[in-house]
Parts: structure tokens; sequence; C-alpha cells
């Protein structure tokens, strides 16, 4: 910026010393204009927003790089279920304050995963806030014309596949809370470490993005609660599913939780903040699908089928009889 | 949406009720997906984003339908400037609770002005916060390839123009306050009205787009204040202005308080959220500019030159002596 002292206000300088580091595609203008541009030569932008609220989606003084990284992570998640490709990202920033020691660690962990995820920042805005600290991004993600994958094209007989383990995030949120997790597991902070990190900083599946656009039928991430977010693409698909709750995927700390009876199987697959992938999958592509996955180094497991029917899905136990859950999903109101 | 009533969570069925009606592009796919799509064949996405907070950008208890408005009218006004057509948007709204009063105006207000601005919801974000309401929007426009007015194009000669009128929505943001502009106007509630107006709901001047487009070098909306942006203006472009402050356009209402010394020209050029559009156009487009605003039935004035100079730019009074601003913009820092 050439502008004199007197002209470079505070919000200008705070976003020139922290955020344009991260501008580095030609497309952000170096942050010296009202907008950014996504070229789009033959394909589709898929365009995706979540925003994060501390006391909400974060705790009061988490630190401000894993926010940076959980802020961006929850919108590649979607990206990647809908076999898209990152492009870029536009970030809102509601503060209180300009805080250095807030700021510096915040841009420097987004900018290195920008450049992991290759999805740069192309635009935002800073804005000044009384109220808490709120994190919000829209991110754009390429794929061929027509090709992205929805929620709406599961078929009866699809293997239904979810990757990763569940239920993680819910457990790591107990443990930052100093709830009954935290208390079971007082003598192992190493656990404690893990599922609290599960929580803080998604894994989104962005590797298998190619993936799930070559082989899935419907597809979405899990964000709040495994069990809520498949009636969701029950619904968008008009059918039903039947999972096998013995099938799905637990780390061995929410296994271990889970078999001395700390939490329930609600617990793990109706809390949120998972970040996995949920999709459908012809049984004819089921194995290509796995193969895949296996190739971009993600785990996958199938854990029940696709049903025709519009009811809800039903949870089956170790016998096949229906489980009968409380709660599906997280939800804000 | 199919799912049973124990699936459909108190957030989901809020945006099923009240933003699903707005959904009525193709590439919203009836906000039943992770994401919206934006077809763009051999066109370039501009994307913007501007966020509003309450008690910062707009006042606790301002109507939910001027809010809307003036959520998305603040991006408009952006993609606007940038010579793009708009495309479509996506939504977040940090919302303390689900009050049916509130959101029905928000959403049926906003939805006019996406059908007024062929502006179509793709998308969005509906989350809780215990503090202030904020509404934060991504805007998107087309433009053809490598066809986005920038920031940085302005040259020496060039004729300096603006729309609209100048400082009108920051008196009335001073009326909505009680502050001196209130009470020099406290027999005048016309006027108060108009000028509250003025803060509440924004004018982008879309119609423009095509004329920013063909005739302008260098372009930006005016929403920090016309000194403070003009400054950004000419920094892009590596040059400087001289501006005749005459010759800068002010409603019946502000030129009535200008002349009666209410209020300084500092609060009128320095004020922000007048969302018009400040640009420059070489000396030999100024005619036709002017006509195709004219066309575009937009009111532009020519209010200086651009002039070569790294300096910030010069206002001059009636007589050409030089005005010194102490502050030339709003800065939330």
């Amino acid at each position: 910026m050439t502008q004199s002292d007197k002209q470079v206000s505070g919000e200008d300088s705070l976003i020139a010393r922290y955020f344009k580091p991260l501008a580095n595609d030609p497309g952000a203008f170096n942050l010296d204009d009202d907008a950014g541009a996504l070229k789009a030569a033959g394909e589709e932008i898929v365009v995706t927003t979540d925003a994060i609220v501390e006391g909400v989606h974060f705790l009061a003084g988490d630190p401000p790089d894993t926010l940076a990284r959980k802020a961006l992570r929850v919108n590649l998640s979607d990206i990647a279920a809908k076999g898209a490709v990152p492009a870029g990202f536009v970030l809102t920033v509601a503060l209180r304050a300009v805080e250095e020691a807030w700021l510096k660690p915040f841009a420097a962990a987004l900018g290195e995963d920008a450049a992991h995820y290759g999805c740069p920042l192309l635009g935002g805005d800073t804005v000044s806030t009384p109220g808490p600290l709120m994190i919000s991004i829209t991110a754009f993600g390429r794929v061929p014309d027509g090709r992205m994958v929805h929620r709406s094209g599961a078929k009866a007989g699809d293997r239904v596949f979810v990757t990763g383990t569940i239920g993680d995030a819910a457990l790591g949120l107990d443990v930052l809370r100093g709830g009954p997790v935290a208390a079971a597991l007082a003598e192992d902070a190493a656990a404690r470490d893990w599922l609290a990190s599960r929580y803080r900083i998604p894994q989104p599946r962005n590797a298998l993005a190619l993936a799930v656009r070559e082989h899935t039928s419907a597809a979405m991430d899990v964000s709040d609660g495994l069990a809520g977010d498949l009636a969701k693409l029950c619904a968008a698909s008009g059918v039903s599913a039947e999972i096998e709750l013995p099938r799905i995927p637990h780390s061995r700390a929410a296994a271990s939780l889970l078999a001395q009876g700390v939490v329930g199987v609600e617990a793990l697959i109706a809390g949120g903040d998972d970040y996995e992938i949920l999709c459908a999958v012809p049984e004819d592509r089921a194995d290509a699908f796995a193969l895949a996955a296996q190739g971009a180094g993600v785990a996958v497991a199938a854990i029940g089928r696709i049903v025709s029917g519009r009811v809800g899905p039903r949870f089956l136990d170790g016998q096949g009889r229906e489980q009968t859950l409380e709660r599906l999903s997280y939800s804000h109101f």
C-alpha cells in the first residue's frame, strides 16, 4: 500500500499485515480490490459456506491456530463431499479487538492450510463486534460441468460408506468441557489430547474427492452427527437405510469408552463435528470405491445399505435388533 | 423435506420455512445439499463478501426487512462497481433465537431484493450466537473473462465520477442516534425519515454495471467514505487526484445542513455507507459514460481529475484552495 500513514486505517493495515501474505492467487488481486475473481473454464463452481461462533462451535480461549484450521476445514469438507477440488475461499472475521497475539498465529495457520489444500484466500471482510468472535468462510470448488455429487442420488441396494472414525469430536468437546469423558480419562492425558484435537482440527477428506465423484451415487459431509446426516441424505434421495451399528468405525479411544459404558452409541453417532464423508455407492462400484480410497490413503468402512421406503434410517445391533435413538443430531435451535 | 418430525431439527425447519422459497435457482438445489453450484460458461466469477453486525453496521432494533436489504445490497454494490452482473449469493445469519416475527419479514424482503436484482440465494448457514445479530453475505457476479473492473486502472487525466449523492447515510445514522442532525431537523420529520432510509436501505447502482465495464478505467464502491475510498483507488492505481468539493453531489437535505453549518464537509465525504460508485473515466469516454448513465437512469457527477503523483488526493474549495481533512473514512479499529 502506498497510502500515507494518515490514510491507512487500522483495519487496512491489519488486513495488509496479516492477510495479504495469504492472497497469493492472481484472483485475489492482493486484497486491494472490492472483489476477487474465479476463473472457470468449462467447469462448475461449487459454493459452500459455514460459520463458527465462539461459545457455540468453539470454546472461548481455543487456540487461534486451531480456529483458523477448523473454520477453513469445515468448508473444505463440504467441497470434498461434493467431489470437487478446492478453488479458493473468502473470509469474514468479526473481532472484538485487534490483537497481534491472536491474529498472527490465526493468519499463519490459515495460510498453511490454504497452501496445503490448494485453496487460496480470494477476499474477505474484517469487522468489529462487541460480541463473540465469529469466523465465516465461503469456499469454492471446481467440478466438471454437471458432475457435482448430490445428497439425492442414493438408490435402494447401494452400500453406505463412511470415512475415518465417528464420534471422536463429540468426545473431544466433552473432554474440553470437563464432562464425564474427561473424568473417565483422568489418568490418560494422551487420549484426552487426541480426542480434543479431533474436535479442534477436523481432517477433511479432500484426498477422496475424485473417488467420491467417480463412484458414489450420493454423498455429504458428516457435520451434525452421522445418524441425523444420514437421515438427511435418505430424505433427499427418497430412500431409507439400514445401518449395522457394530460396523460403524470408532477410534480405539471411542470404542473403549463405549465398552466401559461411559458413553452410549448415541453420543457417538448423533454427536457433531466429525467432518467425515458419508456416501452411497452402487454395489457394482463398491470394490472400485474401496480401492480408490485405499489409493488416496483414506480409511472407509461399509456400514450398511440403502433400502427403499421413506421412513428414517434404522440402526441395528449385532443381533439385527433395531435400536431407537432419542436424538439424531446437533441442532442450533 | 420428507423427514419425520423427530428428524427435523429446529434449524432445518427454520431453513425450510423461511429460506427455501428464496432458493429458486437450479444451482441452489432447494437448499437440500451441502453446497450450491454456479455455472460459468466462458465467464469469470466475481466474488465479494460483506458482513453487517448489530451495534456496528446497524442499530439494535433496526427493522428486519431493511437489514435484509442492506446485507444484500452492500454486496450488490461491490458487484456493480466491478462491472459485473449479479449471479447469486450465500447467506450466513447468526441469531440469538428463532423469532418468527423477525425471520418472516427478513426472508420476505431478502427474497424481494434477490428477485429484483436477479441475484438468487444459492446456500447458507444459520447459526446460533449468544452475541449480536450478524449477517454475512458472499455474493457472486459474472463478467466476460478478464473484464472485471479494478481499482487499479486510473490514469492521470481521467475524470473522476461519482453516482448519486454523498453523505446522506452518515447523516441518517446521526438522525437514528439522536445526534446534532436529529436536533437540527427536529421540525422536519420527512427529512429525518429520508436520511434514515438512506442509511438503512442502500441503492446499489447495478443498473450502471455495463457502463462501468465499458467506459471506466477504475472503479470501486463507496462504503467507508468518499475521501478515504478515493485514496484507496488512487493508491491502487499509483496516482493522485484533485477533487473540487463544490462539485461533489449532495442531496437537498445534506446541502442544507452543510449551508447551515450543522455539519462540515468532512462529515459528508468521510462518512460511510453511501454505496455509490466512484470511478475514473478516460477523457475521451466521459461523454459516452455520462450518456450511458443517463440511459441507465443513474445520476453521475464529474467531481475532479486523476493527476500523477503518489500523495493522497487533494480536496479544493470553490476558490481552488486545498482543504485539509482530519479523517478520510470510517475504520473498524
